[in-house]
């Protein structure tokens, strides 16, 4: 019995974009209808090296009674992952590193280690676009992103799925960056630097930054902006202004990640946003149990934009959740066996 | 920045006995000190597949203040480990399987990726021998086994490295079992195949099987007998009766653990045995803050033997810590790198 090791180019060239997303959507809706099992993320804090580790385990089932049995899947595993804010400038390494075990949830057989840093970036993405299918006007064309790092990428490559992207803005303090994210696009789209308020009004905006104090504000995007907000992961950060954020109508995630950790958290524990602000869970919207942008009485029962239609603004914060991983695994473990691609090893001495 | 991948062998040949034994040691004193953090083992139950899957997240630091910097360390990690009870039957495969990461805490590089079936095997021993070495005899010579599957082997290896064992006594219902575990160690000990209470009347007892009916009593035990009750991991598992146990002094790894799913989970979740019948945790002991066997006071203000001094029955209640996983992956991963064994891979992709 083989572990088959799957390193960052494996998981790059085996996690097509069109499937992580179908396999990310599946994960949502997994976890709507009460098919998932995911624990609280748990952090292990280390404020001596500045950072933190965080396990992600997780089992999802999309097998349905309807469905023939070999037409649906589940999957387990689980996500080991930190943030080390202090990598980059003392030891030239990520802030972000990941590995993810993806295990045969019959047997429990690890199948697969992947290299979950890239992982993460797919799956990152394709929530955006999940959303974005949602929640974006239909004839969405241009793609804003604040934030030129390494989650950037991913966030274009995913919502050109959903979207018929032809124009993207990208803004970033970091000249270089942008220069990158240019160079790296601009074959495919026609893309080009801008200020945070060129590319808040896009059809589409993408935040994806760590800081901790909003830098977008409500004059910043147009009206009816779809904003997936990526940033926040922890307490304290938001990229989104108090105003932005109870004019739009509100997508989380996960109620207790998102509450705790994710865009809202900041102004949430401040009580000027409540859960009354909330419109629902990427996953209510997925499976059909509210309605998105183009529904009937699409956000109604929420705070901001009642009858929001294709004029409002919309917000996805989205935290990241470890049913994401697991989904995005499989597609990555699938495609590479197919492919004889990766690294084969008997990690447990099974032997033959 | 390369992982080493170490398998089974690998795990077996770098786990020296005498060092996993001192760096469980050192878990438990950290642990017992605050200089752990070990979140709640948190589980995904499958009853469909009839398995659990765990997540054991730690980090330790056994640098003292009154010691050299270089002296001491401290290690992060994460083991994925299950029990899928009809593997063996139904996939030919073993009921529990883990895989380890093993992490620099400093910047959460991901150093290696074990094989943490083998290595539960070995810290769990050495979590036996910690045990024995602070609560059985000093003159301790013979050792009795009950049940001679995939965990007793690093029973007889770890506890020989504190006692000088020379007879052992194994006892199991499947005779193929116990004429494997003689075979593999005649040419070291005076062993041989016995009852239960012949086991049990050893000066050291170590019970290692998944029964949910106890199948030692108080009267298959000698007068000074130490017992580590490994076996039990999961509500409803118990081996040792009720009268055994309450006549017994109790210490346990973590109260938590073991009142949920050790040894004693049974009796305590039945109000038969209460916190006052436990006299401690090991990691109390290890750092001297309750006296062992030997000391004077030992046993007191717990039920059982107040006084047992050589003369009582002493009960370790082993569930095992992510921190004893941490600590043996340290020792692995150090001797490995030292012994240029393991495959070096380049999972995350960053490259020389």
């Amino acid at each position: 019995m083989q572990t088959l090791l799957l390193n960052a180019d494996d998981v790059d060239e085996n996690a097509r974009m069109d499937r992580v997303i179908d396999a990310v959507r599946g994960a949502f809706t997994a976890y709507e209808r009460g098919n998932a099992k995911m624990p609280a993320k748990s952090y292990i804090d280390l404020p001596e090296y500045n950072g933190d580790f965080r396990s992600m385990p997780a089992y999802l089932d999309v097998r349905t009674e309807d469905t023939a049995e070999d037409a649906g899947w589940d999957a387990a595993g689980i996500k080991w992952v930190n943030v080390h804010t202090d990598n980059p400038a003392d030891h030239d390494l990520p802030t972000v590193m990941g590995t993810m075990i993806y295990s045969d949830p019959e047997t429990a057989f690890p199948l697969a280690v992947l290299d979950g840093t890239t992982l993460t970036m797919k799956r990152t993405g394709a929530a955006a676009a999940v959303a974005t299918d949602e929640l974006a006007v239909p004839d969405a064309t241009s793609l804003g992103i604040v934030g030129a790092g390494v989650q950037s990428y991913t966030q274009l490559e995913a919502i050109a799925e959903v979207r018929d992207i032809e124009e993207v803005v990208v803004s970033d303090l970091d000249e270089e960056r942008v220069a990158d994210f240019v160079a790296a696009f601009e074959d495919r789209f026609d893309v080009r630097a801008g200020s945070i308020s060129e590319a808040g009004h896009c059809d589409v905006l993408s935040t994806v930054t760590p800081v901790e104090e909003p830098i977008v504000g409500l004059d910043d995007v147009g009206d009816h902006t779809h904003i997936n907000a990526m940033g926040a992961d922890a307490e304290g950060k938001h990229e989104l202004a108090d105003d932005l954020l109870l004019d739009a109508t509100i997508v989380i995630d996960d109620r207790e990640q998102c509450t705790h950790s994710g865009e809202i958290n900041v102004p949430y524990a401040a009580g000027t946003l409540t859960d009354e602000d909330i419109y629902g869970e990427i996953g209510e919207i997925v499976v059909g149990n509210r309605p998105g942008r183009t529904g009937a009485g699409f956000g109604s029962g929420a705070g901001g934009a009642d009858d929001a239609g294709v004029d409002g603004v919309t917000v996805f914060d989205s935290t990241g959740l470890a049913i994401q991983d697991v989904a995005t695994a499989r597609v990555v473990y699938e495609q590479a066996d197919d492919n004889d691609n990766g690294y084969p090893f008997d990690l447990l001495g099974l032997g033959e």
